[in-house]
């Protein structure tokens, strides 16, 4: 194991095999091995394991339905944007400056970098699982890029030669799966609370899971901000059913 | 005319349409303008230009029956190379050394970079016209990248922000007095749930405070954190009152 195999390149909703294919090449030249999709298209992931030549990452890359099961061992999540209002929403880095903190992550821990479909890119509920996001300095005049070039340039970058960062071992963050569940127990506390408004449900989990994202937390914290919201929403739902009940 | 605009992007005997395409999509994406193909494969050239949403850039490429001629008004001329042993003829650089001594050049004067076919790369009477070689630093085990995912690495490298990116603005973060506001929402909270422990309420007090710090929150995020753990007090602690009057 090297730390480039604690990087998990995670295409979502790919629609083109040949992108599935190119970005299993990319991974092949910088020597990343884990590919994972959620959601392909369904052709595009069988005929692209299937194509001639196909490389062995891609024969062996995992295929999940959800964005939550693909990145629940990692501890880092980083979503890629062409678009830069989205800073609004989440904290939004330049290549140059997001992979150097992606690399010094994988020393420890994994990290998933997620691909959105051709088409739409990611979309702000795919986004919700992000910690930060991360963006190819590209020209104003055409921002967008074709999904195995974007993968290849920021695979590049995080293989770069660099000066090596000095400064503090990278903190220990907590896993995809254990945010999940905070963000679980934290929306279910706003729900029997009534700080949800009915028919905003989705809006709000996504905001619930904004907003755990962005704590940077480590794997103890998340684990005691995640009991305290149990007991609230607990608490709350139970005092919802006796006043239905009475 | 910007330094971008002298730089040529050379494709020389490319087989594929699409890795035309390809090219002058990344070249796009980066900023440049000038795209020159020499020897294309009889149908690639003409089917690229004609295709679907082909960029001005493309349309505006022009083509070359030799090297010397694609190169003439060039006084840089660079050769891709995926091949360690050229080193023997020509000067190596890797792309991270070599990609800064091109951007110099382009301040003042006009360069070409040169690209091979798929199948064989570039020829050594191709390299002969060349001033020194680069490569991208891939893996051993597998040093040969796709034409247009490597076009669009090295015009990355080309415009990659290099000195020490001073970085962003320091992020705002919320005053102590936003979350103290918000310490003691989460403590009502807690304390009105049954997650304080009677004669714990000290250190509780404190262990939400130490919680809340470590958040790293900006003043937005901290307004809507104490608004969520307000609206879940106030619930329960009127549950409470209810049961404890019923």
């Amino acid at each position: 194991m090297t730390p480039l195999d604690h990087l998990r390149v995670v295409l979502v909703s790919t629609r083109n095999p040949l992108n599935i294919g190119a970005a299993a090449r990319a991974m092949s030249n910088f020597g990343f091995t884990r590919l994972r999709v959620v959601a392909p298209y369904d052709t595009a992931f069988r005929e692209a394991r299937s194509a001639v030549g196909a490389p062995e990452l891609l024969r062996n890359a995992e295929e999940f339905s959800t964005i939550a099961d693909s990145v629940s061992d990692c501890s880092l999540v980083i979503g890629t944007t062409a678009v830069r209002t989205r800073e609004l929403l989440h904290p939004l880095k330049r290549l140059e400056e997001g992979a150097p903190l992606i690399r010094e992550h994988l020393q420890t821990g994994k990290a998933a970098l997620l691909f959105g479909s051709e088409k739409r890119g990611l979309s702000n509920n795919d986004l919700s699982h992000c910690h930060w996001l991360m963006r190819i300095p590209t020209a104003d005049a055409n921002i967008s890029m074709n999904l195995g070039q974007a993968v290849a340039v920021c695979l590049y970058e995080l293989i770069r030669a660099n000066p090596p960062a000095e400064g503090a071992p990278a903190p220990v963050s907590a896993t995809a799966e254990s945010l999940e569940r905070m963000t679980a127990a934290l929306f279910e506390g706003m729900a029997a609370s009534g700080y949800v408004k009915r028919g905003s449900e989705a809006a709000s989990l996504e905001k619930a899971r904004r907003l755990v994202r962005r704590m940077a937390l480590n794997p103890e914290d998340a684990e005691t901000w995640t009991g305290a919201f149990a007991k609230m929403a607990l608490a709350l739902q139970r005092n919802r059913r006796n006043n239905e009940g009475g």
